[in-house]
């Protein structure tokens, strides 16, 4: 069998954040397969077929590309990031376990990328350099008392947090009660980045506190970093300020 | 003031793994900062001058590479992986915190890369498809008991654990005393991941248990990921294992 399957990452947005290795995975294809709004960012080849698919059907995107691949062909799945954080590759591996075993017979990769948190964190500064969590605030998959608990603990424990899928047409009331319990356990002014569309048009971001993050929208293409109690804000003249986490702990939380 | 700094994620290894905007930021440098081995990843440029310094040196570097685009030249530290995930991000941050206002003054900007566990991730399935949190092992700059906190709060509450900086010359004791306290929050089974130089000439990645996880070896090149009670593994006739953690949450711990 000479099909292979390639899930690829291709970073927060335009071209500059792919890497070589993205590149040449999506330059071989025969066909690609993704949510429609990704496709539109890889450069059309003439001669490879595209397969845009909406934004909850990942289970059928990935069984129409494993089928594909087993077929013969070189295919590619495309993927908004990092496809092996909240996104497709674990749908792929999902897909391989509970579909026919030629599908795990498959040549396989991943091909990694620069995920939203690490673009976010790099446009505001380094609060991501201490230890820190990644939580998707859907709450499809996991129960909210879930995510309570994991906010929770994450932020008694002094991991920086950064929220993926903050904000949904159906996931409307979730980042309030959020930052609303995330106040239980970190100061008012704790450090809170809302960053949009980061590496694409209408990039925006924003600095604010915990005490007033609930004023500042968000929507599905914001990611949202929590400082911890020793992230710090650097105020710089004439520039955005600088939003950063000490490699040394400081002060250990009771 | 015409100079400028820009701290640069070289990804996990070699150059195929460099994003565009990483590659425009390298050579548009007049002069490269960086630990030596990382330096020696950078193709080099005629009229590019280097200074490659130590492992531990991150504040005298960013200092240096500071007051260098300070003159009006332009600098470019770079890093292994992401420059704000343990690396120098923070150290140029803290630096620009510390030292004289022209150092505030900088057009300074982070380019992000492909941070280590992203690409041990990769390479084993999608093992952080579901919350995670990345800790560093390291008690230069935080406490062993911080850290045991920390890893007992992220396994408690179901995180996947991405483990940087696992073991040093001087770190000789804390991974098997980590490994030792997650087996009290998770089952014997949990897959762990060892990934070494992924990326890199001498890549290798082994796919083992917590129960059995003190038997292989690491070193300052070994990234860790230890999974949840949700992650699971596939087995597949002649390829490696896939590790991956379920989109969806089956079971909540007690």
């Amino acid at each position: 069998m000479s099909g292979k399957l390639a899930v690829v990452g291709l970073g927060p947005g335009d071209a500059r954040y792919l890497t070589r290795e993205a590149l040449a995975a999506l330059d071989e294809a025969d066909a690609l397969y993704g949510y429609g709004p990704y496709l539109d960012r890889v450069a059309p080849r003439s001669g490879q077929v595209r397969h845009p698919t909406g934004n909850r059907e990942e289970g059928a995107r990935a069984r129409a590309a494993l089928a594909h691949a087993a077929r013969g062909a070189k295919v590619a799945i495309v993927s908004g990031g990092d496809p092996g954080v909240f996104a497709m590759a674990a749908s792929v591996c999902e897909e391989m376990a509970a579909g026919p075993p030629e599908w795990r017979a498959l040549d396989m990769r991943i091909v990694p990328g620069v995920t939203a948190m690490l673009a976010v964190a790099s446009r505001a500064g380094a609060p991501l350099a201490h230890d820190f969590c990644a939580l998707s605030l859907s709450d499809n998959l996991k129960t909210w008392e879930l995510i309570e608990r994991r906010l929770a603990a994450a932020a008694e424990a002094g991991f920086v947090i950064a929220l993926y899928n903050p904000v949904s047409q159906a996931r409307t009331w979730q980042l309030a009660h959020a930052f609303t319990l995330l106040g239980r356990h970190l100061p008012g002014a704790t450090p809170v980045i809302f960053g949009r569309a980061v590496g694409r048009t209408g990039e925006g971001l924003v600095v604010t506190t915990l005490a007033e993050a609930s004023a500042i929208a968000a929507d599905m293409a914001t990611l949202i970093i929590i400082g911890s109690r020793e992230t710090r804000v650097l105020a710089r003249d004439g520039k955005a300020p600088l939003v950063y986490t000490p490699r040394a702990v400081s002060s250990v939380p009771a």
